[in-house]
């Protein structure tokens, strides 16, 4: 797993999934950025604090080139985004925000070819304070629905002290690459002579059986989203 | 998951693992950061280029306080460091390395108090670009080790072409912070009367069984560093 994935940011407004350099298994197109941002669990976001480097794992979900993140209203990014805004007018902070999917370790017959199976997607956009109330709400649904699809009709709806003290931030996409590795080690030609096994071993991420927390009504199923969520992520 | 995890970056120099603030399901200790550390597949590595954030997937390994993170040459994080590298006089960069393992999906009887189980650390200290031939060699061994323990000694040494082609810098952790969330959902008292199913859909990372690429001499067997990383990463 080297890192070539450092794709130049593209200030915004360019089209997204944009070819800034073509690197090795990097791939641009929406469908490949989409399916990765999709089937990721949670998203490492990094934005600059203080001129350092900060970087947070946070839940998200996307809504076509937007993606949603949430926080506590007390945590740096949001409170930095929001201490610029001033009379409703909005300044962004960018972001950068990644995703990876771990699918394997690659063992080669040297050290140097070892490697892992992945996907990766790394977008770069401006995170935007979410201030308005149906877009709020929107945004709250899409993150909820991207772990568990169809629970937000399923639970008690947002109280508006909840709206408060949930800050969102949009993030349009503003340049994406994705970045995927499959497959086996590959050797340099004289070392397949070698006698070291090499080889794949896979890694999965499995969703197990729903537990409830001891305190649910005997005659309450598990909801549609409960398995919504193992099927989405199996 | 809201992200609290925002502990302010301490000067280099200061203690590890000091406290900074004393955020929610925050610890600090070196044993809990380590742990984590130690069961992490990658680290998420975010640096500042240009004036923006960038977050790269990277393997890596540990070796007491200092993290080793590796490239190819041409990447930007590496060709960063050494371009500032004159006369042997290596010019730290600042990095924000996170590593998160995700445990479960809390399904809560409100949206709000949705969450996930988790165990992540964000360190931060300043990458400097590994020179020295036996620090770079032992950096790789480290790497290596840190998925498949005992692999270095399984395969072909390094050649000296491998190794100049391998950019590696040392992350001396300057301070960590460790997150952990287990447990059910923590509901508002009047929503347990609610009939909602509620609690928690496990997430599990497995290591499969090993699979040869095919061009494994059939007297080979697998090597111990599979069944060790097996039991590692179980």
């Amino acid at each position: 797993m080297t890192s070539d994935h450092d794709t130049p940011a593209r200030p915004a407004g360019l089209p997204p999934y944009a070819i800034a350099r073509q690197g090795r298994r990097a791939r641009y197109d929406a469908a490949s950025v989409h399916a990765i941002l999709d089937a990721g669990l949670v998203a490492h976001v990094g934005f600059v604090a203080d001129g350092r480097p900060m970087v947070i794992p946070m839940a998200y979900g996307r809504d076509g080139d937007t993606l949603f993140i949430h926080g506590a209203t007390t945590t740096r990014i949001i409170r930095g985004v929001a201490e610029d805004v001033a009379e409703d007018v909005a300044k962004d902070v960018q972001v950068c925000l990644t995703v990876t999917l771990i699918d394997g370790i690659v063992a080669a017959r040297s050290a140097f070819h070892h490697s892992v199976n992945y996907r990766s997607v790394v977008v770069h956009g401006a995170a935007r304070h979410v201030t308005d109330p149906a877009e709020h709400d929107h945004a709250l649904r899409v993150i909820t629905e991207h772990l568990l699809p169809g629970r937000w009709d399923e639970v008690r709806p947002m109280l508006a002290k909840e709206r408060k003290a949930t800050g969102v931030l949009a993030v349009r996409i503003a340049a994406a690459s994705a970045k995927i590795r499959t497959g086996g080690p590959v050797d340099d030609d004289a070392d397949y002579a070698l006698p070291v096994w090499a080889g794949v071993l896979p890694v999965t991420t499995a969703i197990g059986r729903p537990i409830d927390d001891g305190r649910v009504a005997e005659d309450t199923p598990p909801p549609p989203s409960l398995a919504a969520a193992r099927r989405k992520f199996a």
